[in-house]
């Protein structure tokens, strides 16, 4: 197996080698389409499950909304239609006819044209707050807590695996409110959960801020998100929570008698996380021997692999193996027994640790005889012999320990490579030569923010909802500002 | 609440109402598309969970493609391709823009005309196989057995919701393997996965059996199926398991080195199931006053309606009631308590008999007295007094009766309705008269086959996989057949 390009060499190609050669995904034959291959597909299924069961323990239901939305449905909301019309899929035939030149090939039958296109779903407000209409009338009506699990598609031109592609899977959760303040409280929520999903089930640390306006969602009146920082200190946005005050409700005509008896529009929100985490997940964590997979995430938590001459030597480390297996499946960790005599141990070694197997346990008859394992952690690549004896229990709480190293080293990268800055000088001077987030102040207009991008390359990644009050003048203005904002470059 | 239709009356408007009175699902704002709604999506997710399981215990992953397919790639498998060209959705531009005439309104963007159209997927064969033509190369990458969860889009005319919808969600389960009998036993071996669903966990019975040749999917070799019988006789189709020979890797070249380092084409399978199976749920087993659902498949398996006059009394049945529930809980049985104010227990009664739950507890002060509770069936619609002592237990065996029984009661329901017929006038008679299935002699040809169809809208469900052989001649042609098949209007 050739070796990863390191991610000293070239991150980026790191990166994209990666994700082909731990089987977690490949291009397609469609244009910025992905195949998210079994490996992958396993990782997905782990994130979707854990932010399932905490969407529900907050009180949400899943549905499942159309995939087309009819033009007229797509430009009743103006912000939302202008920011995603530029990038969608248009539907305008619903029949292929045989090709009268080559009976071989199909054509695009002219006579089958949709008097009105169907844009392929780039998110789903404008489907949803039309049918919401239909059953909001009351503010008993309300809330509705609604999540989708689907796929959407945004026409891309430059994409990568996970982090950019045409079709992406996703949640979008869309709910409505009978007040703002409720609405609002909401979208806070939410973003609770993906944060606390991100750190505690990804080991990956976030700030948790709101976006400037330029960055805001199309449709949005406030959009918070959390943002994580990669290994090579950019930014990812791993996760949104918009709230979307009356803008839906207005434009698709949801109205609903209140308490006092008065009619108002419903208040909304909508959040989502999407397969672009799979991407956070690998550029946060993982090294130049392959992936580095938080035991939450892992399909395969401990992998097995015996050492061994011969048929006899095999069967007695097979039978302690399933010792042991039993064990650590009773206690919920998955294990694989790779007894599979085409490959080398060291082989085998380097393949769990491109797959970012946590740990790898090996036996060998030495080990039979000592009643010994030879235990390795994939995040450290370290070594050790544990007695056989409460094995079970040694893995167990190694599990433990590696989610949260994996957690505590992202942590301290990521406070090593915030650096607080005061003059745009010094500004470029950082970002050029040590990258990473730069904590600064902001005259909070547009125009400061467009122009620092332009220069620079970097943007506001957020406002951190826990950023102290102080005074400070912003990087080119030089106008007064009360709170450090974060910029970096950004996925 | 107004009562429903009976099945009686009008079998049709009574599917219909259900559907969207016990809020399953309803019409979009796009033509043939259903919203599900939360209560129908939870039916849906249980049934998706527990078919992952299934396929995931005979060895499948889970993996996902793209909804696009390439018009190149549709039409590289011909049969396949007629068979969907006639109703498929295609994407032919990727942006929309803003209309000159009406700043309003956007129009698609003649500039972004895609160079190759993009079909959205009717089904996945052709996109997987051109994925799998990269992943086969030697007998040791077979077998491969991957499942795709996903939406398609067939652009039916004539649309019902769950039954037949334009969009729906289904599993399609895409393997290749490196020998004609490897595939044949999965097809089989996934039917049997199916049926044994359809029996254990849908309570509904079903036939397996396979397609005669213009029923087969299109590319298919051999299409197995399962059949069930609604209550109004006709049947539908609950799921099918293709054996695609080798079709599908010639149309995409996908050769592998068999064990011998001979070259040949790999052997496919794929098969699906989709939301149409709530549409199955409910004409197998729902009544004239809503749904019945199995308890397996119940989103709410117990629900316990307090019967009080103030407070005092609901605090006093809130605290047995809250026993009740943990102790339902820890055995894994759903509760709800009701205890909204706002309804009376009639209409809760009402309102829980439309949407199926199995069981219903109701409790009064007369009951805290005697430490009793009054349990309905939803099944029978039988009540009974039981003690409160060990209600646990009594509900969770009442559970298990009430699956068992809604099984048999459908069993029973289908013997009844499959006769023998030996003639064509009598099979006329029995259709026009009674319905059901009939059970007669075919000549195994496409033009009896056809005859049949139109004279009586009858078409052959499936050449059941255990039927006896025996001599008999057939009905139109009167040609010697040696084994009977089933033939029935259908859904």
């Amino acid at each position: 197996m050739a070796k990863l390009t390191s991610r000293e060499q070239d991150y980026s190609k790191w990166y994209n080698e990666l994700v082909v050669k731990a089987d977690l995904a490949e291009n397609s034959g469609v244009r910025g389409s992905m195949v998210i291959k079994p490996y992958g597909y396993a990782i997905w299924e782990k994130m979707r499950d854990e932010l399932d069961k905490r969407f529900k323990a907050t009180g949400h239901q899943n549905a499942y909304f159309p995939l087309f939305v009819p033009k007229s449905l797509f430009e009743a909301e103006e912000k939302n239609a202008e920011g995603f019309a530029k990038e969608c899929a248009v539907v305008t035939h619903y029949r292929l006819k045989t090709d009268p030149n080559n009976p071989q090939k199909l054509i695009v039958d002219p006579e089958a044209k949709l008097e009105e296109e169907l844009i392929v779903r780039p998110t789903s407000e404008a489907i949803i707050w039309n049918t919401y209409k239909n059953w909001i009338q009351s503010y008993r009506d309300l809330p509705i807590l609604i999540n989708q699990w689907a796929n959407v598609v945004r026409w891309e031109m430059r994409t990568r695996l996970f982090l950019r592609t045409a079709e992406f899977l996703w949640q979008e959760g869309h709910t409505a409110h009978a007040t703002e303040q409720e609405a609002l409280e909401e979208a806070q929520t939410m973003l609770e959960v993906y944060a606390d999903f991100a750190e505690s089930f990804m080991a990956m640390p976030v700030i948790k801020g709101v976006k400037s306006e330029s960055e805001r969602f199309a449709g949005a009146v406030e959009t918070y998100c959390i943002e994580a920082m990669m290994q090579d200190g950019k930014a990812l946005q791993a996760g949104t929570s918009h709230f979307l005050g009356q803008n839906f409700a207005e434009a698709f005509d949801v109205k609903f008698t209140n308490k006092e008896g008065k009619t108002e529009y419903a208040w909304a929100t909508s959040w989502g996380v999407s397969t672009r985490l799979i991407g956070a997940l690998i550029m946060a964590h993982s090294d130049d021997q392959g992936l580095v997979l938080p035991p939450t995430l892992a399909p395969i938590q401990v992998v097995i692999v015996p050492i061994f001459k011969g048929d006899e030597q095999l069967e007695a480390i097979r039978s302690v193996a399933n010792e042991i297996s039993k064990a650590l499946s009773a206690k919920g960790i998955s294990v694989k027994f790779d007894d599979d005599e085409q490959n080398k141990p060291g082989w085998k070694f380097a393949e769990y640790e491109l797959k970012g197997v946590p740990i790898r346990i090996a036996m060998g008859a030495r080990d039979l005889e000592n009643k010994t394992v030879e235990v390795a952690r994939r995040d450290t690549l370290t070594k050790q012999t544990y007695p056989l004896e409460g094995i079970a229990e040694t893995v167990e709480s190694l599990l433990a320990e590696i989610q949260k190293d994996i957690y505590t080293r992202a942590l301290h990268f990521r406070e090593q490579n915030i650096r607080q800055v005061d003059t745009f000088e010094e500004f470029q001077q950082v970002l050029e030569t040590q990258g990473g987030f730069i904590s600064a102040h902001w005259d909070g207009t547009a125009e400061e923010e467009e122009k620092i991008k332009e220069l620079t390359k970097a943007t506001i990644r957020c406002i951190p909802l826990d950023a102290p009050l102080e005074q400070g003048t912003s990087l080119l203005s030089k106008k007064p500002s009360s709170r450090r904002v974060i910029f970096a470059k950004a996925y």
